[in-house]
């Protein structure tokens, strides 16, 4: 094939977003058209400031500057909120690698903090069973996985009085296996293959999974944590790839008598060489993981992180940088707090005073702070603490 | 339709045997053209000697009769009892009816002799789910049937210290999801429909079960009983319209590493009306019940019980029943344990020197002693015996 009809083909490839693909067309993802696709709503400036006032505190960098963009009935969550009524949190993470990478970690600190700025309780969901169907890992090698995971996710800053962590292969039974089987018995396959694009050469685990993943959206799933609150509203953080499953679990709720969980969606934490490509677990250099190492982060930083400057001082002096496709800018727009002085480095860099190198010397900081933080805070964890957190026990401090 | 092009119709229809549907062609079920059509073994006089010969007891009147008529790897299992290594049983039940019919009973009492004759271990799964996603019951409903049903099956006689019952919605969990995932992620959805006949707008709780039903056959599901011995060998026995899951663990089991189970399997049950109607919960007049009064039996057996008699008693004399076609004859051949007298029974009947009422007076007193039995011990069976029978615990008396 001519390097023009690739090029062409690349320009004519459509964008793919399910729980286990993410491919961007040209110029990465179009998160406008996802929204549309998926028929959930823009989180706005409105919402943002809403979120600012009934917490009390300024509202956390992931959402002022839009990281998460898309929501489901968000607005009724805070409309609850505001008559003093509860709600609870679910996230999760299918547990298939040993190391956590940054945009790992994206869900859990975005949790933490809406676990500290309303005071509720938080459901982890670890979906070794889904590594398990997905992945070539024994159920041995998806527990262990998932256990280290979680060392990982406490490691974030989650208070124990008011989080339970679980493991499928660990807690799936009871009450949460009677909600699986009701949501499975309102989902036919041909919409199951509607909605996650299974084949009929697919094994018949990964259609048994979906219900497994919605459950933890239904309070009666947590008959220790929530006996008797069966219409407690339910908040669920995530990226926008998980939304399939949270529109089949919305469809269905209201048939079995259940309330419509709610979604705050983020988008995709970008791969070092950029948005159209992907954090790949075989491929260390496309991320940068909590376990690495300053000289890591430093070496994939500066041989890596794709730029946006121009390819010589003189071009970008006089042109600046195309911060639409820089990494480091990405990187820095996620993790470095301050607003005034992202904004300043944008300024600079966008209009070649400051150049990729130096943007880039920031980013390694900003960086190694945050990794060598979770690394003192993993390093605590101890086996007694994940334990603690994975015991099925009432919760000591549940709301306020 | 005319008649005539109904009736060749009728001759036409092909059997249609599957874990939810029986319907049989032209005279009745072909168990020669279903052994041959699901692969299994024929159970000939050879095995049922060696039973006989290694139990020291008489074999079971299921067995000496031909209504056990098929197995897969039956004489492996005799072969390592020989050898006095050990097996267990494995059978159970879908809760889809208040009180059980005379058909539902057979697997039990088949089973029970099985235990007392091999003294072995015995684990019974009541499939509370599988009636969910079938049936139009809810959870509740589900459970409730389970533990009903439990009562009818503790009330056949079953020995506490070597019998673990459980319904799928109160045990389904931790080693018995593992192995769960494990059969799941070695059957297509394509070799599902294949086996069962799945449609694409049945809905996903389907195509979820068949591997529920399969993992009672690997002792690893049961951590509480069978720790540390992996590789016991499992026998099931169970009606032939069952063989359809079991084909499909026997063709896992060796790829995860496990025992494929043996089965012994029964003949069905015929429906007062004949082999060529079902037995319908919806028909109370198709079967005899376990709740049954011997008023009911009397008017049941005398009024609908199908007869290969004649249509006078002159013809009668002359020409003799039809034995084939005869469900009183059908019924005794199941519960009237005289060999001797059934056989005078037969003769006689076949010779047109006995008439059908007579035939039908000796049934409805064979019928009606058995279910006065039942009754008589299922009004002893109290809640706590329920809960020891279900206690996940081990069993005082495993082997011998």
């Amino acid at each position: 094939m001519a390097a023009a009809d690739a090029v062409k083909e690349k320009e004519e490839q459509e964008q793919v977003v399910s729980p286990w693909e993410v491919s961007a067309g040209k110029g990465g993802i179009d998160y406008d058209k996802l929204v549309d696709q998926f028929g959930c709503q823009r989180l706005d400036a409105a919402i943002v400031d809403r979120v600012a006032r009934l917490t009390g505190r300024p509202p956390h960098v992931f959402l002022r500057r839009g990281l998460f963009f898309a929501h489901r009935d968000f607005n009724e969550i805070l409309e609850l909120y505001e008559k003093r009524e509860k709600f609870y949190l679910y996230t999760g993470r299918g547990p298939s690698s040993e190391a956590l990478h940054l945009g790992h970690l994206i869900p859990f600190m975005f949790t933490k903090y809406l676990q500290e700025a309303f005071k509720v309780p938080l459901v982890i969901q670890l979906t070794d069973d889904e590594k398990f169907y997905w992945k070539n890992l024994t159920v041995e090698e998806s527990k262990r996985l998932a256990r280290e995971n979680a060392k990982d996710i406490i490691a974030c800053g989650f208070d124990v009085d008011r989080t339970f962590i679980f493991t499928d292969f660990g807690y799936v039974g009871g009450a949460f296996y009677e909600n699986m089987a009701k949501v499975a018995r309102c989902v036919t396959y041909n919409k199951a293959v509607g909605i996650f694009g299974f084949s009929p050469e697919d094994h018949i685990g990964k259609c048994s999974f979906p219900p497994v993943q919605a459950v933890p959206s239904f309070p009666s799933s947590f008959p220790h944590l929530f006996a008797g609150k069966d219409q407690l509203r339910c908040l669920i953080p995530c990226a926008i790839d998980q939304d399939p499953y949270f529109r089949m679990t919305r469809d269905v709720a209201p048939r079995i008598g259940y309330q419509k969980p709610s979604l705050i969606e983020s988008r995709f934490f970008p791969a070092l060489q950029g948005e159209n490509t992907k954090m790949s677990a075989s491929d260390a250099n496309s991320a940068i993981y909590v376990t690495d190492s300053v000289k890591e982060i430093k070496t994939k930083v500066n041989k890596y992180a794709f730029s946006g400057g121009q390819d010589s001082i003189e071009l970008h002096r006089k042109l600046g940088a195309n911060l639409d496709v820089d990494v480091p800018i990405k990187y820095l727009n996620f993790f470095l707090e301050d607003d005034d002085e992202l904004e300043h480095i944008k300024k600079e860099y966008k209009e070649g005073r400051m150049l990729t190198g130096e943007v880039k010397q920031r980013l390694i900081a900003v960086l190694s702070e945050l990794v060598a933080r979770h690394q003192r805070a993993r390093a605590q964890v101890t086996d007694e603490m994940v334990d603690a957190f994975m015991a099925v026990r009432p919760l000591p401090k549940m709301f306020g």
